[in-house]
Order: structure tokens, then sequence, then C-alpha cells
């Protein structure tokens, strides 16, 4: 199996929830061969990143202003390069807006969340998908232009203050907070589309680290 | 805040504690002193191994037996160090068995689960400790060595079925089934301890990833 590298931390419920899919989906795969116990599961190198630093790193449209932020997360996925991994993720869908710059200075391949999102929806035959992200995530055309390849049709939380909604939701699990977060996303899911889109839209949470892709 | 260095993976739901448990203290922490949103969580590393290869390279009393296995553990070690980790920790306690051997290579600090243990106890009051652990674990002296030196006499269970049983347990939870577990846990406990001593010892479950060291 091919050692894999996680760029967690940002936040790190998401990165626990990466590590354990990637860990009972291997001892499941083989468990179902047979193979004797225990069952094997991948090296898995993880740098995880301090949010603190990275939020507060976050540039803006003035050139260089994403240096540092850059930077940062360039250092984490060429330690898992030298470290030994052959292939990178990273545990959150944030940083993917800035995927291409911070993998150019790795050699190996970088899974893009825009991909693995688009195959899986165009596999589930979903055509609209509403985006519930980070502010970054949401004042960025890169989620939306990175699944449009896959035939799909992404969009936003219609209001300013249905996103600022989602971002105190995305904040509270950056603490592993998750009180009343299911009854706050159903409200913005709700408000954000009309009663006949509600039946034909799909709904990614960038808020739980995308784990969960839910059809409504 | 100093990077943290994890080994882990023998077993993964263990190493999801130790993270788990370390980016929770440090939220805890920063929120208590009134630091700004996202609350800070130190940058760790971890090395996830394939505990396959672990169990399967575990030597015997033969001279050189474990050099396979302690190679995989400094390896890890190593890769920790080099990539900027500042002290480290292994999620698991059998391997401290050989953590004297398997230190020897990196010039940082690496945290013993026994003096953690150890330390605990005492805080605690703690004088007497039944320990559950894996199959290494229970035929080896390391244990009960490395937590006499602050003043624990601690012990295995009784009889061979007894030890068995623990390591069944241990099978199963790293493949994190623990259906009955707790249940199983306290016979083994019960068959292990008078009545007396029932009242007075408490148990270090290496089980557990020794996550929880409870006291009956």
């Amino acid at each position: 199996m091919k050692k894999i590298g996680i760029v967690g931390g940002v936040g790190w419920p998401s990165t626990i929830d990466y590590y354990k899919t990637i860990c009972a989906l291997s001892q499941s795969y083989w468990g179902a061969q047979g193979h004797s116990k225990p069952l094997p599961i991948p090296e898995i190198a993880i740098e995880s990143l301090n949010m603190n630093f990275t939020v507060n790193n976050r540039g803006s449209d003035e050139p260089g202003s994403w240096e540092a932020w850059d930077q940062y997360f360039q250092m984490a996925l060429k330690l898992l390069e030298s470290g030994g991994a052959e292939l990178l993720i990273i545990a959150s869908v944030t940083p993917h807006a800035r995927l291409e710059k911070i993998s150019q200075t790795v050699n190996i391949p970088v899974l893009s969340v825009y991909e693995a999102i688009g195959r899986h929806c165009s596999a589930l035959g979903v055509k609209d998908l509403l985006v519930l992200g980070t502010q970054p995530t949401m004042s960025s055309p890169s989620f939306v232009e990175g699944i449009a390849s896959f035939g799909i049709n992404s969009f936003y939380p219609r209001t300013s203050e249905l996103k600022a909604e989602v971002v105190r939701i995305i904040e509270n699990l950056y603490h592993n907070r998750t009180e009343g977060a299911p009854e706050m996303i159903k409200t913005v899911v709700r408000e954000s589309l009309s009663s006949e889109r509600l039946a034909n839209t799909a709904v990614c949470r960038d808020a739980l680290g995308c784990r969960r892709h839910s059809i409504l």
C-alpha cells in the first residue's frame, strides 16, 4: 500500500474523520479478502497545523498577501513528501482554493477535494449543489469552477446573513462543538433554496470538513 | 507551543484518542486564558504505522529477533524528529517495553507512558494496579518495573485464560470494535482480584490504549 500524507488540523475534528475513514476502509477491504489479523492499514503521516495561524494569515486580493499562509501549507506538504508519502490529501476544503499554488513545491500527487466531490456527485446523478463553506470558500469561485467540469452547478447561500450563519456553525465545529448544528444547517438550506429546488439539490457541507454530502 | 510527534497506528483508535485529547486540552487551556478564536493547537506530526507489520514482526527472547520491529519504530521516531517535533510520544503501551532501544536514535525527549501512568496513579493515591495489556505487555516485566519507582505495585491477570480473554478484547479494539468489551473487562477484573483487593485496586486498561485508568 502507498503511504498517505495528510495535512490536518484545519480543523482537527475533520482530520480525525479522514484518518478514521482511511483506516476503517482499509480494514474492511482486507477483511473482505480474508486477510489475517490484525488487518493492514496503510502507513499514514499527518502534519497537523495550528489553525489559529492559518486563519490569521489568510490573505486578501492584495498581491503577496497569501505568502505566509502559502508557505505554511507548502512546508507541511513538503515534510510529508520527504517523509515518504506517495500521495497527499488536505483534510479540509478551504485550502483547496489555493491548491495549485501550495502544491507547486511537491512532486507527488495532491488529491483535490473538488475532484473527489465532483466524481461523487456525478456518480449520484447530482446536477445542483448548494455549498455551505467557510468565508474564503464562499467568497472565491474556486469551488464552483473546480466541480463545473463534472457537469455540476454549485452555488452558495443566497444572502450574506445566511453565509454568516454558516460561518458561525463552522467556527463551533473548529472547536468540536456540534450542538444545534444540524438544525441550523437545515434552516440555512431551506432559506437558500426555493421549494422546487429543495427536492433536487444536493448539499455539500464544507462545515463538516465535507465529510457528509447529503442529498436532501 | 512545542511541536509534538506521535507514533500511531498501533492501533489507530488509540491514536485518535491521543490526538483528540491534545487538541481539545489545548483549546480548553487557551479558551480559559481568553485567547481569540480559533483557539490555538500545537503543531502535531503523526507517523501512523501498519499494525499488521508490527504484530507480525514482534520478536522473542532470541538475540536479534526484534531487529525489524525496532527499526520500524526507530524510523518513525526519526522522521518525526527530522520533521521538527520537539517531543515524542507513542500512542500505545506495548511498544514501551522496548522504549530504551527504539529511542536511542533520536535526540529529543520520548515521553514514557509508564512515567505518565506512575505519576497519575501517585497523584490519585493508587498503590495497587491491575494491568490489562497485550500479550507482550503481560509477558514482560517492563510495565511492572517501569512504574515500581513510583511506589506502585502492578500485576497482570492471574491465569493464562484471563490473559487470553484480555488479548481477545484488545484484538477487537484494534479494529475499533468495542461491543461487549466493558462487560468482558469487568468480568476479567472480578476474576483477577479477591473481593478485598477489588475495593482497593486501580485498573489500567492497556486494552484501550491506556486512555482510561479507572478506579473501581
